[in-house]
């Protein structure tokens, strides 16, 4: 039987909540908090699950969760009500290790994902989602990013998040640099200047980077110069844009893997 | 100097009000209630602006709404509270004429977006924004879908709901049936048993509908039974599935018109 937490200000229920709620914390502690019945065990697949706290009703609907590994506690409904950071949940939390990758597991010939201040954590979320779909070998982020493991985030890319590695690499413009070294050619996504996509080629053998930027602002000036050339979706005059996770995940369609 | 209404008991107000929380009452009346200072503009350039409410705040930042047509109200902050589905709102209000139309409007030869239980708004909302982007004649909707003019649905459609004809159709398998008899190719959009989206043709002479089912359970049997063929986005098995607007917009891209 399982220890079972009756306190709110239990030591454990605190940390965790400080995972959910701060950026810095989670970064300091190499730790994120995820909730969902659907969600942990996926994120279980792919990152180590420290702690799992569940509610009797949850463990009941869902008795597969007591194979999970890491230390498993039971708590009350109102303790798993603190933990959650919306109203509604679904009384299964973890505590997870947060895999650490780096610019240099980046190589030539592969397919990347690099987005630049995209604030929106649902953008973020499913642009991670699409491009595991799509069969790209990672995801670059830079500063003023939403974070990766924030919750808002992490359903948005129901798991994804840890089936393809995420890179958090500070300014944008450097991060180009490196992957140009490498025989990477980097797209920009923008409105003006640009080739449109129908006319772009499918693959590139030295590898390819899809960049994106922020919702209302686009990429930087500095992130576009850096880059080898501009992209964009071609529209009809009927709307004027479309919302970020989509065009990036049209643009991910576009440079899938070849077998796809 | 227009009329300033100073109670939320006010009969414009409360019939506005019902416009905005009642689907019923909406399509009874043929009117749909819209907030946003651009997108009530927007929504403008494509449907008949009957009344306009606005708050001092909002004409003094935006004094160009005062150009728009119809009848317009000066009204205090707390009635605007009123008038918004959410907390934050910019204090510009519109009723709108909603535009009709009809399956006896569908062409051969033109593109069609059909959804068939798409019970998300901000899916419905971003369908429409990608059809009307990438050249779509229509969009056809069953019972069960989010309401196109719920106020959600408005917001996620950024004013696309009025410049693509939008089709209330009923039941779907019947009216793919009539869209069959005009020679389009209907394609649904199912996971088992379809041609992977990379194979199928870009562009079919009789014209083409792309028809995608609800979040949850895609599309019902019938309305598979009664396509001419399915078609699924090939993934790799390291997700389970897109998200409903993601998928679907993909497929229009793919299928969107040859100048684009």
């Amino acid at each position: 039987m399982d220890e079972k937490i009756t306190s709110r200000e239990n030591a454990k229920i605190k940390y965790a909540c400080r995972l959910s709620s701060g950026a810095a914390f989670r970064r300091s502690e190499g730790r994120f908090l995820a909730e969902g019945r659907k969600l942990c065990p996926e994120l279980a697949r792919g990152a180590q699950l420290e702690t799992l706290f569940y509610t009797e009703s949850a463990m009941a609907k869902c008795p597969e969760l007591a194979d999970l590994p890491g230390e498993h506690y039971l708590v009350e409904d109102h303790v798993a009500d603190k933990l959650a950071d919306v109203g509604t949940h679904q009384g299964v939390f973890g505590v997870f290790r947060t895999p650490v990758h780096g610019l240099d597991e980046v190589k030539t010939g592969g397919r990347y994902l690099a987005l630049e201040r995209v604030q929106d954590p649902g953008n973020v979320g499913t642009l991670l989602r699409s491009a595991a779909a799509f069969g790209f070998d990672g995801v670059i982020l830079s500063d003023g990013c939403a974070s990766v493991y924030a919750p808002k985030t992490l359903r948005a890319s129901m798991g994804a998040a840890v089936r393809i590695p995420v890179i958090e690499a500070g300014a944008m413009p450097d991060a180009i640099a490196r992957l140009r070294e490498k025989g990477i050619t980097c797209l920009a996504a923008a409105l003006y200047k640009s080739q449109p996509l129908s006319a772009a080629q499918a693959s590139y053998p030295g590898g390819v980077c899809v960049v994106i930027g922020s919702e209302g602002q686009g990429l930087t000036d500095a992130t576009i110069a850096a880059c080898t050339s501009t992209v964009r979706i071609p529209m009809t005059d009927r709307v004027e844009s479309l919302n970020a996770g989509i065009a990036g995940s049209i643009l991910l369609w576009h440079f899938r893997e070849e077998s796809l």
